[in-house]
């Protein structure tokens, strides 16, 4: 006897989201068909519900339940400022922090060659049209601070350099996390935050 | 704004899940609400095909599309012997080594007063009218090697023992697993493995 067909293929597919291996696949399509079947129907009815309501902006990229998100519909918003993020948690977190209130640009990735994704794939050209659209004098980069971040920011910059020289391009500091441990970061965080050291 | 109410719903019910903190559900809810469309489409009707299909064996606990699973309705099968396992992906783990052809029962858990799992909640009453309609020799314990599956192994021994004494109960050796690095074993795991050494 192996495992049912239903419960194998219910573990493929939780296999194939981000951030779940095969164990923790199997495991979770067995707790579904035995003791959870109560969230399991839960989830199926929420797993629905979200496919029926969930939209993108068509302008910014967020996450929204009508055509445009409320922050791009907000008009209080400062539009001269734009922060680019990777996906719309990043959004969520800046926003939530309450000090931003200009607009954001969610570009759905970040160039990763490795996974085959090239610029072509990102919405860039959309944030180079909204850049003129809105007579935008800011971009703030805010992508994970690691090599396809980074070099995704710059590809942009340069695309920014070239149509839009006026634009001036900021991007989050880097350096030592609140609460961080010195003895626990990587040399690279060190230096960047010895570079970048501020008057005290 | 924050994120839309039907996406934190999903989250919530994900983070319910076994291995699944409120930062991975996060990313799941809102991968599935986003790139993930077709994929949350087939996971809500594998969920749904899996509550519909799936049943528990009414004898042994085993997951099953019939109430008695294949391994109880097997007529060629000893059923002199029961090895008791936590949960039915354990039991798939044994009997896909092809070394054993007995009986199995699933408990369903382990006795966790922290986690207010008591006797009564596993299925151990059913495991002792087993032994006494089946006339089985021998219970092979095959739980997890930590305090509560031990705990769990010694009280269902004792149970045994008062009802059946003639019932031979064993349990799987520990020791030192195929691959395993000495220098990275516990003392309590080296111990027990040079307590049960054999004859070379």
């Amino acid at each position: 006897m192996a495992l049912p067909k239903s419960i194998n293929h219910l573990s493929d597919l939780l296999s194939s989201l981000p951030g779940v291996g095969p164990k923790l696949s199997n495991r979770l399509a067995l707790f579904l068909a035995v003791q959870g079947k109560g969230l399991a129907n839960e989830l199926s009815n929420s797993l629905t519900e979200v496919i029926q309501n969930i939209k993108q902006c068509e302008i910014c990229g967020n996450i929204s339940l009508e055509t445009v998100c409320d922050i791009c519909s907000d008009t209080t918003r400062d539009k001269t400022k734009v922060i680019v993020v990777e996906d719309a948690l990043d959004l969520e977190s800046i926003n939530s922090t309450g000090e931003y209130n200009g607009l954001f640009h969610v570009l759905g990735g970040v160039i990763s060659p490795v996974n085959g994704i090239g610029p072509e794939d990102l919405s860039i050209e959309k944030l180079l049209n909204r850049v003129e659209e809105l007579g935008v004098t800011e971009i703030i980069f805010a992508l994970n601070p690691n090599i396809e971040g980074d070099a995704t920011s710059l590809y942009i910059k340069n695309e920014l350099e070239n149509r839009f020289p006026e634009v001036k391009t900021t991007r989050l500091a880097k350096g030592i996390p609140v609460g961080g441990d010195l003895e626990f970061m990587s040399s690279q965080t060190l230096q960047d935050s010895l570079k970048s050291r501020v008057d005290f």
